[in-house]
């Protein structure tokens, strides 16, 4: 096996749970294309080919080695022009980088002042000691103080997606009538709140909820 | 002149203000189509073409009839496909209903707060009554007690256009080297908060501010 994913989990045994590296395994599922994914911890990743990147996802493709969820994802429509697109055209490309931009300042914040205090718990020690440092000085606040806004953070979170819910008025995806690359920006989101215990932020009947579903099953389908 | 666009506008002389007219006249021009703008009052728009749409924009080319922004510009786009796209593939065409989605559940409910009672009051005595009532049913409120939020909302307004300002850091326009229709959808929400007398909504240094001066060059230089 050629084709090498190195995305993050917490302990030994949990779930890999980052959104960006989530994004790449449904990019590469939605291309058709085998790969080897390899979770690693948060303090492992500056070891990773030769200290590649600060962070994950990485990609290695044979000989070549790609960091960041988007220059992946641009990478294999490149790479791979004759599988199934990600963007559906130049313009589905550079609109994606708008639905990310959402994405990354709606969504991650919410996600994340919702679920910190149990990526955290999930974490081996080493990686909590860094973890803990590192979001508490990005959030401004210790992980125990934000989990007292969790509750209100939840009660906001359905709101928040309004514009996806409003969207499926006219059409089952992002990408149209089939997932594209910007259905898997947000799709991270979601399934990085699931896999650290955070189900139910929206009801099972939401719209949100069932586009959820028909990403997973697209994917699954292969 | 066989085209036709029939857009919104207040009392004698005042501009044209819908947002959703100025996508079609953005849309129009990016498309390099001659048409002339016929600008008629809220209750004018039944007696239109026979009552073809209880709202503008209408664009009549020939012998077809179009209302609905995002109608209008999916008809220019398969009607005239040898012109400049508008959304460069299906990607993009299905995309901007996302980016549509957002501007109206985040930008229009801020700027109809900011501007109601300026619109109102650039109205015709006759579309005065009809606004009034039909505005205050909407926003469970009376124009009078709308105004009072005008200050929050426009201190709040900057933070509303993050997604905007981040896609920024990667591409001039959300559909990337050049603007399309997505970009139009979030142009005509500030076109028509400045053209309601709202300026100054953003600081002119602001990256979304200079977009939208980028927007207005490239569809007057046609």
């Amino acid at each position: 096996m050629s084709r090498i994913l190195y995305s993050l989990r917490g302990a030994d045994g949990t779930a890999p749970f980052s959104p960006h590296c989530w994004k790449v395994v449904l990019a590469l599922r939605h291309k058709g294309l085998d790969f080897e994914e390899r979770p690693v911890g948060f303090t492992d990743i500056p070891k990773l080919e030769n200290g590649f990147s600060k962070t994950v996802p990485i990609l290695r493709d044979g000989d070549r080695l790609i960091s960041d969820s988007f220059a992946i994802a641009i990478y294999l429509e490149q790479t791979y022009p004759d599988r199934p697109s990600l963007f559906s055209g130049e313009g589905g490309l550079a609109t994606a980088r708008f639905v990310e931009a959402w994405a990354l300042s709606t969504l991650h914040p919410a996600v994340t002042r919702i679920a910190v205090k149990h990526i955290h718990d999930m974490l081996s020690p080493v990686d909590q000691a860094y973890f803990r440092e590192s979001r508490e000085a990005r959030l401004g606040a210790t992980l125990e103080e934000v989990v007292t806004g969790r509750e209100a953070e939840i009660a906001a979170f359905p709101e928040k997606c309004t514009p996806i819910r409003n969207m499926l008025k006219f059409q089952p995806f992002i990408g149209g009538d089939r997932p594209l690359f910007a259905d898997y920006i947000v799709f991270g989101a979601f399934q990085w709140a699931a896999l650290t215990g955070n189900t139910g932020l929206l009801d099972p009947n939401d719209p949100v909820a069932n586009w959820f579903e028909r990403c997973l099953e697209f994917v699954e389908q292969g």
